[in-house]
């Protein structure tokens, strides 16, 4: 099967799916959610032969836990795919409506955007989610694996386009490439006739490869060189628990902290109360000459630490001496995706959130809560680093265009 | 000045014009306005240079008219600036604010975009247009004009800068691209390190060059094959004056109609109404073989004739059976811009709105309206015949962003 009969194929059923009501898409949501239950042995074998080659292949234990499926993890799969059923739909509706001067009444209406490829890593939880959002905002998708998952995806995949064989809607809606070969990849990121966007999950190196090749409009996402400022009018304690959160609560994900910023005036006391905060989990301390006066078990710190997105139990450190020097710091490392000051000044938050350049600012908070779970979104696709269309986490919302309708009675341009 | 140093220039200016407050940003509008005018005479002299080396170089009578400026369009440019500076300011807007689960104040702020980069052809009043709208909307812009307009535009660039060498903002907020040569419109296009968008605006061969070499974002703009679908419940009159009007009120734009559709039920009556309706402006007839059966004076039309923009007093016809027929060759053909119905049929125009995929579908009115003015946006950079970010008529809500501002007290994730 070419790619280009996938494109084909997904074109013409996103033309019926886009037509499809709420209800019945509820329906078939519910549906595939039973057969992914239902079929929990038959997935628990296709995940084990995905396991078996991996560790004959001597891929690394996280990710080798990233693949690996559970009953607890396959029923978080079905769960995933009810709570989406669950959720409003956007489609058709119409964001608002006016007469123009000429007594045309115009309505901007919510429709899908059609064809959507999604290239994504191990994880085949993925499959679920992300073919669950897509089918629920009326867009056909083509779904593009990890090799590492090629078994469980299939078998996944296969199961959803059972349940649409027996519906009035087209199998097609959601299709598996199955040749996970990197040309085929590529002819992917450049199928420019049928796909209207693609959305790259994973990690840095994968996002890179696809902003390099695709000519199709992508939606970059995830990743995350998030920044924790501490100001000097921080409430040191308060500082400390967000630190350790941002660093240390999950590390391999994309809005985990990276760099940790101080005020000069509060160094010496802030810096080895989050250090102790920081000891239990081993984290390793980089900071710059200033840093490591008061904390001398940090490594120091070179350029590239500013702009590395660990994705680990690795900490960079430096002292600023103004918020304006901190801002200056994040807008020139940054990733655009989640920064935080902890300070009690009025005008200096202010200014934070004002000047720092990203999708996500917090005041007093940890950056972690950047995804479209905790923004109440009920689910998530990514967290965009891009400023057009679709900027942080991205909903059901994320995934749809607009159409202006207009209702005439015979006006014709002056 | 290579194009890495106007990225840069344009970034840093960037910072500071996307915190300027909307009545110093209007005050400077303004006096653009008034600056463009003082200098009528010295900008009809540097035009009259692009128009004689456009006469030495053969080029025609309507791309002569394009470039050619006078004093009223000189005044229209300066009244479109001050129109820009009475419309409201989307940016520091808050679309929607709320507190989620965790008590966060989560709040959804616009934004600009960034650096934008604007490239078009030979019209000078483009420079004028996007400058204004770039600027309202707290974005730094890089202007690549067509090389038939250089002097003109370069000196309108001027004009503009030195309001800026005068204000709290930099000059640099508004650039020009000097170097005219392919090489340069490509680098440009791939500036990845410092535009955050590129409009292009001009025909379908700027488009189509645009949309292959870049690896910016791009927002496609323009290119529009209109389809006017008269169904066999339609008021034949006012279907006539609707063709009419779609076709030859201005045929060089992008929202008049290309191909019209009959129903057979009515083509005996309708074709000659309509083809008489057209004779005063002498458009050429290219039918299908049963259009030809009721205009013999029309020319076969082929399969190309389908898919042409003719951008002329060209018109393409074909009978059809049905709305669907009419529907399927709709979306089999045009470029989802701008399409019309003409019925009196409930359920015709219902399916005829569903099922068109277009960026504005009409029901018994011209094509013709699909613009930011005729809108109520009171201006237009473009419209987008994307799904990404923005579809239609791209007023300033389109050349924002927009940045999640977060509230917490202490916020960890659990």
């Amino acid at each position: 099967m070419t790619l280009l009969t996938l494109g084909k194929q997904a074109k013409i059923a996103s033309y019926s799916l886009s037509q499809a009501s709420t209800r019945l898409k509820n329906e078939l949501l519910m549906a595939m959610a039973e057969a992914i239950e239902a079929k929990t042995d038959l997935i628990l074998q296709a995940n084990q032969q995905d396991l078996t080659h991996a560790v004959d292949n001597g891929i690394d234990d996280t990710m080798l836990d990233r693949l690996r499926l559970t009953v607890e993890r396959i029923q978080a799969m079905s769960d995933g795919i009810r709570q989406v059923a669950s959720l409003a739909d956007p489609i058709g509706e119409v964001d608002k409506m006016w007469k123009n001067e000429d007594n045309l009444t115009i309505g901007k209406r919510r429709v899908p955007l059609g064809v959507i490829g999604i290239i994504y890593e191990s994880r085949p939880n993925v499959t679920t989610d992300a073919a669950a959002l897509c089918f629920k905002t009326g867009n056909a998708v083509i779904l593009r694996g990890g090799k590492e998952a090629f078994y469980s995806n299939q078998l996944l995949v296969t199961i959803l386009q059972e349940v649409l064989t027996e519906s009035p809607l087209s199998a097609h809606s959601i299709q598996f490439v199955s040749d996970t070969s990197r040309e085929t990849a590529r002819e992917l990121m450049q199928l420019n006739q049928y796909l209207d966007v693609l959305i790259p999950r994973g990690g840095a190196n994968l996002i890179k490869t696809v902003l390099a090749t695709a000519t199709v409009p992508v939606i970059e996402t995830g990743t995350g060189n998030c920044h924790i400022y501490v100001d000097k009018a921080a409430q040191l304690e308060m500082a400390r628990d967000i630190v350790v959160n941002a660093k240390c609560q999950r590390p391999s994900v994309c809005n985990s902290a990276e760099t940790l910023l101080v005020h000069e005036t509060i160094a010496a006391e802030f810096l080895p109360l989050v250090a102790a905060g920081l000891a239990p989990f081993n984290v390793e301390l980089r900071g710059d000459e200033q840093t490591r006066r008061y904390l001398p078990e940090a490594i120091l710190a070179n350029e590239e630490d500013w702009g590395t997105e660990f994705l680990d139990f690795i900490l960079a450190i430096k002292i600023v001496g103004s918020t304006d020097e901190a801002i200056l710091h994040i807008n020139t490392y940054n990733t655009k995706h989640s920064e935080a000051i902890i300070s009690d000044n009025y005008f200096d938050t202010q200014k934070f959130l004002d000047h720092v350049d990203a999708a996500a600012v917090y005041v007093n908070a940890s950056t972690r809560f950047t995804d479209g779970f905790a923004f109440g979104f009920g689910a998530e696709i990514g967290i965009s680093t891009q400023k057009l269309h679709a900027r942080g986490p991205m909903g059901l919302h994320e995934l749809t265009s607009t159409k202006y309708i207009i209702y005439g009675d015979g006006q014709i341009r002056r």
